[in-house]
């Protein structure tokens, strides 16, 4: 059986951003790219976005190189790419956007080419809702459909937004954006809120407090892309425990910390190299239990954790999969509380 | 062998507060009386503080009912006990104080009865800290000690209350004090700086986002209060992971989830409840080791999220073991993410 794919729509950018620890001029950047790239060290990746010429060659090498697919990276001759100037202060949970210069992606019409439609993982990465719609009506047998997004989309098209969740597996949201979509301040209710617009899971992030999965009780209705995948749920009840069945929990069913960080040098593209990496682990493994999502959820923080530690992703380019394993293995020892065989 | 107690110290007053879910005239509260309360499920209490004459009767019976020993407890004849008046709004992560009437709490001396002086665990509520070291002083056979703070004496005493913090094993403090108390912004470095004075542990609580402990490595200097505890971090390593002995998680040793709830009634009290369950749950086991600290964050953020579950000590009030031991059994399905024998 071949590897199943990640399929990741979104933008790929020139980032200038400024922290406390230094700043980045025009680096590579773009949900997207943090987003593949991060799936990439678990699972074959195919990404779909546009660049302009002035896209320098090695960032393209860059992805090449991890593997990534970027037939669907459209490069516009004679345009320029995607421009996000920001900065970051204070416990930097927030970007102030100095410039945004959408360039090349203002007029991007996310096309599939033809070896990208079967792909079985799809991250909708944080772009209009209008183009994830679009995206989604082109994919033919999704396993697991997910999609991320920002407060300016839920302030501009919170009906389009709607509609997305509304046909996905997994959404990804901030804790700010949660309770703007929803005017609710109280997060189990707000989660229960985009819950009931369909999503099986929501998965909340919180930054420096880590991240929080909730489900829809009590089998959630995966696979809403393509076709069904095998008893997702039913193998043996092991894990999965009754409380979360009968919703006993506000729904809650996964509560993950964030990794302890001295420094944190740039957060940029945090939110995406979780969703990446929570994407690429369950695609590495194709099981789509609670247990293993929730696996996915602090392979996705393990990621972000290191991607914040340098500007852009530099730290993902020296990132090896031994690191990665020895992380995850410090999340646990930092959340169980119990003797167990697994310590 | 007789039971360790479990000596607090702290206010004890009535409470008028405000909240989304309603209001709750001159109700049963304080520090001591939340952290007394919580212990009391774990281990014998004795309590210090004071009361005015309208301390209604019904109170003191409820909290020798709860085997609470009052016999520090003053009761200053034509007196009027502490009030605090205050809201809640929002995510209801601060209180706006709208009138603290000090009464008899003005003049409090803790005074601790003889048959007090030999308590092995000592918790110094939120109090002046100039009165927080006059009760350490006092204190003959301490196993254990911790303090809590507010961000009054963060602003007006700190000099003193950093005097407190050297002479105590534990600090508990909420994330936004000890931003306030350290000028940095980054939690795991500010952490650092409450056990460079030297606190063996800092367990900062952040209301819906749970609750972190940080410990000195490599083997925290217990026991600062009274005599030595036998080998307390030297039981096989079991559990005792080398890199925390190395500090190497920024000296963070336990992250814990806060409970989910779809409905915060009043959130007063949380903090000295979970501090109160924290200190009862180590005093009846009697035992310091980093598991056992674990465990002890645990429960006491099992008690703080029924606390938060109703005005006043109501919830606590028809609290019951079963239900105590169902919650931290829940608290294990939300956070282990491995299939574990202990599932």
């Amino acid at each position: 059986m071949s590897q199943s794919h990640v399929l990741i729509v979104g933008s790929v950018a020139l980032d200038s951003v400024q922290t406390p620890s230094g700043k980045a001029e025009r680096a590579l950047g773009g949900a997207a790219t943090y987003s593949s790239v991060a799936a990439s060290f678990f699972a074959p990746v195919r990404i779909v976005g546009v660049v302009g010429e002035d896209f320098p060659a090695e960032h393209l090498a860059f992805l090449k190189s991890r593997g990534i697919d970027t037939e669907g990276l459209q490069i516009v001759r004679g345009g320029k790419t995607f421009h996000w100037a920001g900065t970051y202060e204070g416990d930097m949970n927030q970007a102030n956007t100095l410039a945004t210069e959408l360039n090349v992606f203002s007029d991007f019409r996310p096309e599939l080419p033809e070896s990208y439609k079967s792909s079985e993982f799809v991250f909708l990465a944080n772009i209009d809702p209008e183009l994830q719609l679009k995206v989604l009506d082109q994919v033919t047998n999704a396993k697991l459909t997910a999609m991320d997004t920002m407060n300016f989309w839920i302030a501009g098209k919170p009906d389009k937004l709607r509609e997305v969740m509304s046909r996905v597996d997994v959404v990804f949201i901030n804790d700010a954006e949660l309770r703007q979509l929803t005017g609710e301040a109280n997060l189990v209710r707000a989660a229960a809120q985009v819950r009931a617009l369909g999503p099986s899971y929501v998965i909340v992030k919180k930054g420096e407090h880590g991240a929080v999965m909730y489900c829809t009780p009590p089998v959630p209705p995966l696979c809403k892309g393509g076709k069904e995948a095998s008893a997702p749920f039913d193998e043996g009840g092991k894990g999965v425990s009754t409380s979360f069945g009968e919703g006993g929990i506000g729904g809650l069913c996964f509560a993950a910390a964030s990794y302890p960080l001295e420094e944190v040098i740039d957060p940029t593209g945090a939110g995406d190299t979780f969703a990446g990496g929570f994407m690429g682990y369950i695609a590495s493994t194709g099981e789509l239990t609670h247990d293993n999502l929730r696996r996915a959820v602090v392979y996705g923080s393990t990621l972000a954790s290191f991607n914040v530690q340098d500007f852009s992703l530099n730290r993902l380019k020296r990132l090896t999969k031994a690191e990665i394993a020895e992380r995850y293995e410090e999340f646990k020892r930092i959340v169980f509380f119990e003797e167990t065989d697994a310590r």
